[in-house]
């Protein structure tokens, strides 16, 4: 029996070597930039496929037809298996995939970009980045204080695939981790685990607390003015989660008192980030626009997640990261 | 018999509760902002002292008094021991103390704090920091695409206490490392190790090329026309060790070619870096004040070299670092 797989054009050229060793199982279907369906090997244009698989990654989670892709898929009369480039599964149309698809297996490789995003972060910080650059723009030569990152003390709150991908690296730098997740228990890259209960001490403590919590009813804006102000002089505070799990006002006005001492967010709120908002302007906050994963290296990585699990699939074997129906 | 060792006073500050194991072997003066000497524990001012040994470090070398500290030197009939914080000898005033003292000891302590400089600057091209920054000001909200660094191919030139230090950081963070020194050899740290006559290839193949050498006749303008010209596309260079490594007048001709994309300098030929200089305001080119080991805890660890020796010195001991003469 013949299946059918739809991936993007450009996910599907990536891959292409790979794929070629399925061609005698497997139809794949790409959808390009402008929507139009095609055999992936011949280019020929498909009109309506009835895929079986779908590889949902982030060339359509970021392209210019994510919501024709969206809408393909909710029209669908079934799927049998959709792989997600991303990790969760918090919005509605993803949770409507979900729904849909019999299989739904989640991919979490992003996270070794996101962790260099927060070591990058963190040393544009320690190392004064702002005042050298400032200094520079002048051609003013005087040398600055900076920090050392070895001994600098992170929190970690949600300690899964991201939080220990930081973890691995400030370890290795010489830091000091202190991870926060539910279930406690010990990590060969934490120096400790804490249970959200427990979190308080670690927080007076850290010099950099980083968020990379998903976004739910209990960790919606959990980062507000008592948390801020918990925090010791001279901290810094990173969001790589969710922009609700931060509130917003608490921080620039907390900030305004002094803690933290510098903020940098790849997510808000709102996002886009609007033009008004005063996150963009405030001296000591930096933002990136939810961007931290965008590597070629992220796309490379999820293209063999989804490999792995096309290599299962076809055996009938287990799915990695399959998520609970 | 009891033995005179003169220090800075925040050096001193720093390490009272350890210098007051030797007080009863040793007069510890000290020299403060002001050029004044005075009694370390009593704070009684001393006229003429004479040490047998003197630790100078980045207090004295940065500080205020840094040209009386050094005529004082100088101007002493004899002196057995010196330590310096600093790893070289390449200006005249320490080699006017080499050739005085019996003794002369230097200090490498300042490479950790050098090497997360040159991660902060690799990770600060490749997650297009200046990129990021520019959209910042104008509250543009518009993805990214960066670079990783996992997989980075990293050029170490000169692969000293500096050069491993920061190879070590690059292994850790996933990157990949060439180091270049005369004895060849090979290090648990680099993926390979090449003598300077074998560097072309991987000059031409690395994405990363860091020169962390001192300045010798051989090393003077080493990076030059040709050196830049043999980069690849997209690549970033950085300089750690010496102005005078670098032609400067090339390196701006070449960037304007194309190669090197991007320039990290901490050390330029002229210090400080003449209002003038085209290097300030070039697009591609970070410049910071030859500060990238002025942390505190670059002061701690010179310290920490500086009481291990005192222990061997004052137990008769072969001290460690100890230059030829």
């Amino acid at each position: 029996m013949t299946r059918t797989c739809l991936l993007h054009q450009k996910a599907f050229r990536r891959m292409e070597d790979e794929l070629r060793g399925y061609a005698a199982e497997v139809d794949f279907i790409t959808m390009d930039d402008e929507g139009v369906f095609a055999n992936g090997f011949t280019g020929e244009p498909v009109s309506q496929p009835v895929p079986d698989m779908v590889f949902g990654n982030t060339d359509f989670f970021f392209g210019p037809k994510v919501r024709a892709f969206f809408r393909f898929l909710i029209d669908l009369p079934d799927l049998d298996w959709f792989q997600s480039s991303a990790a969760g599964m918090d919005n509605e149309t993803l949770q409507a995939v979900h729904a849909k698809a019999r299989l739904y297996t989640t991919n979490h490789t992003q996270s070794e970009a996101m962790a260099e995003w927060a070591i990058w972060q963190a040393l544009d910080w320690l190392k004064a980045g702002r005042q050298h650059r400032a200094q520079e723009k002048e051609a003013e030569w005087h040398r600055i204080y900076h920090r050392d990152f070895i001994g600098s003390k992170w929190l970690i709150v949600g300690y899964g695939a991201i939080g220990q991908a930081v973890a691995r690296r400030v370890k290795a730098l010489g830091g000091l981790v202190t991870g926060v997740r539910r279930s406690g228990g010990t990590d060969d890259y934490a120096d400790a685990i804490v249970t959200p209960e427990e979190m308080g001490a670690a927080l007076r403590d850290a010099d950099i607390t980083l968020l990379c919590l998903p976004h739910t009813p209990e960790t919606e804006n959990m980062a507000d003015a008592d948390f801020f102000a918990a925090m010791k002089d001279d901290a810094m505070f990173m969001n790589l989660g969710r922009g609700a799990l931060v509130d917003e006002a608490a921080l620039i006005a907390e900030m305004d008192r002094g803690k933290p001492a510098f903020a940098a967010l790849d997510v808000t709120a709102t996002e886009p980030l609007p033009e008004a908002s005063p996150l963009w302007r405030h001296p000591n906050i930096a933002i990136t626009p939810h961007d931290s994963s965008l590597t070629l290296g992220t796309f490379v990585r999820a293209d063999e997640t989804f490999l792995a699990n096309l290599k299962r699939y076809l055996a009938g074997e287990e799915l990695i990261h399959l998520a609970p129906k």
